[in-house]
Parts: C-alpha cells; structure tokens; sequence
C-alpha cells in the first residue's frame, strides 16, 4: 500500500496503523492516557538503596515497556546500568521507549540478543546499535518517532510507559528532580517530562541528593515514587560540549549567508519574530548572520525555540531574543543559562511539539532552520539514513518544526562526500516535502513550488535561485548518479509521522 | 449508618459513595481521567469576541459541568458574567464545580432558582448563597471538598469538568495565562491549573490581553481552547487586600502566645523545619513570634506553604524562609512577590494537597496551624457551619495539611460570642480527630491524647494545659451549653474527605 507521498508500505507492518495522508489529516479530538498512580502517604519513604530494588518494587515483569530520556546523550550512563540490572533479575521481552539512543548505548545489542529488550521506539539510532539493527538484529522493526509525536503517543497511550528510569542531576528524597542543578548537569528536562507525567511508575536516578526542597523542579515530587542514588549518573563531557564553536569552514558559510538572506527577505523576519534554529554548522553560523542583522534593523525576536546553544543564550542576555523555551540544551552554557536567566524557559516535549495539544509552541514559529541529509524533487528530507541505507540519524524535532513554522528553511551542502543531497527519491522520508518551504545549499536555493509568495519575494534578491530539479542536475552533473541503495524485504524501521500515521519504512540493507 | 467517625449519614445521599474510614483507609493504587482535547493547527485563532461565543464554540449542551476558580474572592466577576450568558442561551441543568464560591456570587440564587444551575460541588459557601442553600433551596446537595479534595476528585474522573471558565489578570491571544501580571492580579492560579489539566474544553477569560509568549505562564497555551477579552474581570480591591495587618486583640495575641510556644517546645521546630499559617488573626500573629524565635535561635526554614500573605513574603525577603509553595496569594503583597521572588514558587492544588498523587507538599509540613469554628471532645473540627447551622465557611486546605502535617495546631478562642467553641459533637465535621495534635484556645492549650509523646514534652512548659473535656467544661461553665440546632431532616450538604469518602452531611435548617 502507499501513502498520499507513494511511499511503498508493506501491509505486514501496518498492524492497525493508519498511512500518512498529509500534515493535518489526522487532527481530530483525541482522548488522553489515563495513567495509574499509587498514592503517597506522609512519613513513607521514597529512597531505596539500588537500582535493583527500584526495578523490584515497582513490580517490573517480563512484556513491560520502560522508559528513559536522552538528555544525557554520549554521556549517559543510566540506560546501560539500568538495562544491565534488568538482565541480572532475568526479566525479559521488553520495549524500550527512550526518547532518543546513541553510540553510547551499543550495550543494547547484546540485551536484544539474549532477550531482555525485544521491542525499541525512538527518535534516533546512532553507532553500532543502529548498524546492528540496520542489518536485521531484531525482529520487531524499530519505530522511529519524533519529538512532538513521542509526547503525543504518550498522551495517547500508543506508547504505555510502565516504568521510566530517569536521570537527574540532581534530586530530593522526595523526587523533586533538576537537570539544571548538580554535578552532571544537562540543563533542560524536556523530554523526561512526559514520561513522568503518563508512566504508571516513576523512579529517579540521580549522584546528587539534596536537601529537600529541589525547587524549581523538572519533575515535581508529586510524579515519582522512588528515588535511587547511584556514584555517578553520567559523564559530563559526553552530555554537553563546553560551548558550541562556530564553523570556519567556507561551504557552511556560504550556506548560512544564503539562508539569512532568505529569512531577511521572506517577509517573517520583523520585530517580534520567532526562530529555531539547530546545532549544525551552517545552522549555528546562520543565527551570528542574523543577529547582525537584528542589531542592524533595531528589531529584536519574541522567542527562540528548541534545542539551545550557546549563541541562543548570549542574543537572549543581550536582549535581542526575548524568550528561550528549551526543551533540550545542546551545550553547557545553555545547561547553565536555565536556572540563571528567568526568560529562559524550560519546557517538555508536548508544549514544544505535541501536535495533538490544544497548541504546541511549534505552531507559533515563524521561521525554523533545518538540516538534512537528503532532499527529494518532492522536497521531502531525510535526516534517518546515510547513503548506504544505514540508520544513522534522528527524527527530532525535524517534522514537528517543519510542520509548524510559518517558513521552514533546509541548509545542506548540494554534494557531501562525493554523493549527492539532492535526489530524486529520498531514502527515508521524515519529513514531508508539503511542509518544506525554501531548501538552500552552497550552490543556490530551490523554492517550494507550493510556495509562489516566496518565489515572488525572491526575485529581485542576489542568491542564486535554481528549481529543485535543476539543483539536483547540477549536483549529478558534477558526481553523477550513485547507485541505488540494495534492500531485502525485511522492514527493520517503521518512521511515524509526528500524528501517529506511518511516514516510511526502512529496510534491511544487504 | 455511621461511618468511623460516628457521624450519622442517611442510606438515601449515599449514592454510590463510600463512608469515611480514617484519614488513610483509601490509599490503593488510583486511574486518572482521561480528558478530550481538540488539537489546535498551526494558524488557527483562538481569540473570540464574547463569552457567548465561546459557550457556543465549546459545544456546552444541557445536563453539562462547568467550572471556575476563586482566586479573585469577593472581586470576582467572571462567575457571574458566564452563567448570566449560559441562562440567556437557554441551557439548563448545569453542574457548577467551582473552586470555592463566596458572597459576591449570591445572583446564583436566580439561577438556581430559573434551573441553570442544578447541582453544585465548592469548597466554601458564604453569604445569601450559603444562607439560601441553608434553608433548602436545592434539590440536590451541594458537595463540600478540600482543596485537595477537589483536585483528587478532578484527577480521579469524580469531578467531570466539560467546560473551564478561567480567569486570568494577563494572556496573550494564544492562552499563557498569568494570574500575576495584568490589571487585576491576584497571584498564584493555583486551583485553576488542575482545572486546566483536566476540562474537556479550557476558556481564558481576560481584561489584559498582551504580546505573545505571557510567559511565565500559570495556565500554558497547550490547555487553552479560546481566549476572551472582557472589560474587567474583576474588582481589585476585592481580590486581594492592600496589606494583611497583625492582630491587636489581646485575646488573639494570647493564643499566638501559646500557639508559638506550643511550636518551639514540639520538638519539629529545628533548622529546616516547615509550616503553614492561615490568615487569621491568631495565625498572622503566630508567623511573627515564630519569626522572633527563628531569629533568637539562628534557624531557617526550609519552606512555607499555602495561602501565602506578607508577612511570609517579608520573611523569604529576609532569609528566614528558603521557599514560599504558593497555592493561593492572599493579599497584593503575596500576589506581586509571586512575579518577582524566584524563590516564591506557584504550585497547583494538586501539588499542594491531592491525597491521590504521588506526595503531595502537605506531606512535607511539619507544622501546620488551622482556625475552627468548632472543635468536639474527640478533636474533630467544624469550619463550615455557623452556631445558627447555617453554612459560612469553607473546608480550604484543612483537612488535606493536618492530614499531612506531622504537627497540627488548633487555634481558637475558648467562647465566640456567647458561645463555646469547644463541644460535645460538632455540628459538621470537616476535619477528623485523628489528625489533630493540639487545641490551643485563651485560656490554654489540649493535646490529642494519642500525642503521649506532645503530652510528656509539654509538661515542664509555662501554658496551662488541659484535657479537651476540661476545657470543654470550662467553657460551658462561663456561658453555659448552648441550644442544640434544630435542623429537619433533608440533606443539603455533603462533606466529603479528601480521598473521596463522606465524613458528614449537613442538613437544613429550621
């Protein structure tokens, strides 16, 4: 069967899914999951002395799914530690719901092989796990969700979290949770906040126990039933760099300036806009354009969104953005800006992107910038899959944003390494070409056709502007075509778009 | 049949509910309630010209459940204004779960009268809307909760709310509501936020509309479906007076006296150590000897929680206390400290006293100082009713922070006017016995009897301390025992405790 973008999807996948059929098919009222909770009384105890016993008392049994955040990112240590002691009580044939997976998580491959884990969903897969599943490891295909349709599943009861294991740098006994405060900080807790809103057990896992209370808290006391201190919960260089570097390369560069002129002149760029951009090198490069430009014009932007860097902290501490809302913080200095500066919000993932709330603050951006690694004629992007069919990326927040923002910008080289970026089909498709607005590569930008406002707009600005399929000849021309990707059948990936219909597959690569 | 407490409670208001059975007897594991909620797309307004048209828009239909908060007080005119405009669209039949309902919301004597409004669930009653119901003027019984209680009741499904009417001093056009920033502020919306988080459809009413993002946010955009702009949404003058002022009645002092060194000699107050005060005289006065003792000793406190007035703004400002949880702001000075202290936190009735979540902060009280009207030989408390029968008070955070509490103090005056406060049986019940540690009145204090250990620390300390039956005896002895009050046999109250079970009812007056 295809969906409404001809992505081929196997009948055998379905399982009660619906096909995508376009960004707000599927908007109707939707009823909320309806967790349990087992009430706390005055004088009882939440602290237990092991992970063990954690897992023990909230009653973890073999089919279960569990939950963690992925905040602390190469640096995490919680989701192995975890895992492992789930393997010593030999409780298996689990699925695991984390919000996103890395390279540090390739301990995973042996608990799918002796069955403790037999289900994943997630929004990223990274290192020689995904290789792994990449090649066949599981039976189940992965399902890769984004952001904002992680939190809906959630809210919905499509994913039903038993247990969520989460890290924080720091915590009472009584579970008031921080990730801003403690020794390994990673600032925002976006992610981990709807877990402990809709799982029927929540327990922290923090190094650092303070006294009570932990306030302002991430996770409130009011949603955790125990508390687990352990030596060390993550290390702190693999959870956020010092501070973000801007690129000196020439090409990303180029690319920034392109895409600030395209924001400059789009017609959004005024006093009291709002922007997302990510962490990439063009992306971070483009936010030093446009504050140049801010300072420049005398307007200043009402919010910046997403994950938040180190330029984002600064503009916002020179006054030139209003408001941060974080739902992750990509470097130190924004994991510390959280609880220094009052405008800098922290927010979860369903305020952030959740397309099935009464009104995420995605819907309210007007512009995003947005990487790729790949981009069709249809404009449809890849960010999952590298050009050998392997799973190598995440989701994120890409569709969510894509969706809501009134100018969605793609930065990408037009070649990378030899192989094209521009394509006639993409791999994988995460994101929609419908939401896709202006693509902008090193050799010029492709407007979306849907788009005639825009094209109009930038008629009379000197950026190259080209069709998306001169682009993608122009990148053939100078590397030529690869050669396609070989499949076998077996579908190791299911990519939901963020209102729960399935996008795309990804297939086992040969 | 009688439930443990003794209180007589007829088969025929029972309907379905169970009896109380002491302060944790309902403590299994609970489901929460599943709202409904219409997602928002990108673009869509959600600013709407009248209140009429949000009523319309939001689909309320006969036989339906509404709800408000109270945190405007006696200056509220919201309330007033939306069942003005339900009863001229013709709907009937109307479930009114507000928060608490004070004098300024006697039209609703018209209304229930005209039949908009049939049922009614609040946590107080006060002025010719109290006096009517009193005498009869409902078929059906109003139901009395705690602020825990409600929030309970609300989480559990118990409490349906189909449409949330919540006003708010500040919001922009996409709902952040802020009860702190505006016109007519009153602080903290704490009662409101679970509200927010549970209705099927939420309409922020309004007379401050401001630029997008009005952040922080007490109520955030992804709970609201439509935003209003009224002219004024209430009287501020009503909402919150200027400054609480401390008592100069002797008698008050001298129970603050006594209350404060009851405090001191309990054993619970150390550095770190917790309470809550009410507004009251005696525990306005109380705050301020405690606050010379905290001096004298060189201790802090750890935090303070409730309705928070100035003079615990005054004592986070000078060190003394780390944290203010603020459900509710009490006068202008709480309302704009909660803007500008970091460290005054608002909390919702949830966080605040919901027996059914996963520890509430009444759990963390050490101390908590309550008011009553009345108080019986078995310690149980009466503030609702009126030494006429008549309902006037409210059940508040009563029974939630002396359930919690590991430290509860009466204060009271031994004889009101002519009449002794110290009883036989209480008229109403609201708060059990069992959870009451001391009686402090004029003319001495009582221990609960199963405080041996409060018995044994209070004896070598100067305050005359009685058994409840002697001051009781005293009491009669200087104005002699009361009339009982002849009530008939119809119900037209239902108290509930806050884990759902009956406590009491009160019945009609003659």
């Amino acid at each position: 069967m295809k969906n409404s973008i001809g992505r081929e999807i196997p009948e055998s996948v379905i399982n009660g899914l619906e096909l995508y059929q376009g960004p707000f098919a599927k908007n109707g009222e939707v009823k909320k999951a309806a967790p349990k909770v087992k009430p706390a009384k005055p004088g009882e105890s939440k602290l237990v002395s092991s992970i063990e016993e954690a897992i023990v008392k909230c009653g973890l049994r073999d089919g279960m799914t569990i939950s963690f955040h992925h905040h602390f990112r190469e640096g995490d240590y919680i989701l192995n530690m975890v895992v492992d002691a789930i393997a010593k009580l030999g409780i298996k044939n689990l699925t695991l719901a984390s919000s996103s997976l890395g390279s540090v998580h390739s301990p995973l491959v042996k608990h799918i092989k002796n069955g403790v884990i037999t289900k994943i969903t997630t929004s990223g897969l990274r290192g020689a796990l995904a290789e792994e599943i990449s090649r066949g490891l599981m039976n189940e295909p992965v399902i890769i969700r984004s952001h904002g349709g992680r939190a809906r599943a959630i809210e919905a009861g499509d994913i039903k979290i038993d247990l969520a294991f989460l890290g924080a740098s720091s915590s009472d006994e009584y579970g008031n949770a921080s990730g801003a405060r403690g020794k390994a900080i990673c600032g925002s807790l976006g992610y981990a906040r709807v877990d402990a809103d809709y799982a029927d057990k929540v327990v922290i896992i923090t190094d650092t126990l303070v006294d009570f209370p932990n306030v302002p808290a991430s996770i409130p006391q009011t949603k955790v039933d125990y508390v687990v201190r352990v030596d060390e919960i993550g290390n702190p260089s693999g959870i956020a760099s010092g501070a973000t570097r801007f690129t000196k390369n020439p090409k990303e560069l180029l690319i920034a300036e392109y895409a600030s002129r395209v924001i400059i002149e789009s017609g959004y760029f005024k006093d009291g806009f709002s922007f997302q951009t990510g962490s990439g090198g063009s992306a971070l490069a483009v936010s030093r354009f446009l504050r140049n430009e801010m300072i420049k014009q005398g307007i200043t932007a009402s919010f910046a969104l997403g994950g938040i860097t180190k330029p984002m902290v600064e503009m916002l501490e020179e006054g030139l953005i209003k408001n941060l809302f974080d739902v992750q913080s990509f470097d130190l200095v924004a994991a510390d800006s959280i609880s220094r500066n009052e405008r800098h919000h922290e927010i979860d993932a369903s305020f952030y992107a959740n397309p099935h709330n009464r009104g995420c603050i995605a819907n309210n951006l007007d512009v995003v910038i947005l990487s790729a690694l790949e981009i069709d004629t249809d404009f449809n992007i890849n960010v999952m899959t590298g050009s050998d069919g392997v799973m190598r990326g995440a989701s994120g927040g890409h569709c969510d944003t894509a969706a809501g923002a009134k100018l969605t910008v793609i930065v990408a080289p037009l070649i990378r390494g030899r192989i094209p970026t521009v394509v006639d089909s993409v791999n994988t498709v995460i994101t929609p070409g419908e939401t896709i607005d202006v693509l902008v590569t090193d050799h010029g930008i492709a407007v979306n056709p849907r788009r005639t406002d825009l094209i109009e707009r930038f008629m009379n600005v000197s950026i190259p502007v080209y069709t998306i399929e001169q682009l993608k000849e122009r990148a053939e021309s100078i590397v030529g075509k690869p050669d396609p990707i070989e499949y076998e059948d077996q579908v190791v990936g299911i990519v939901e778009y963020r209102d729960g219909t399935i996008i795309d597959v990804v297939r086992k690569v040969k």
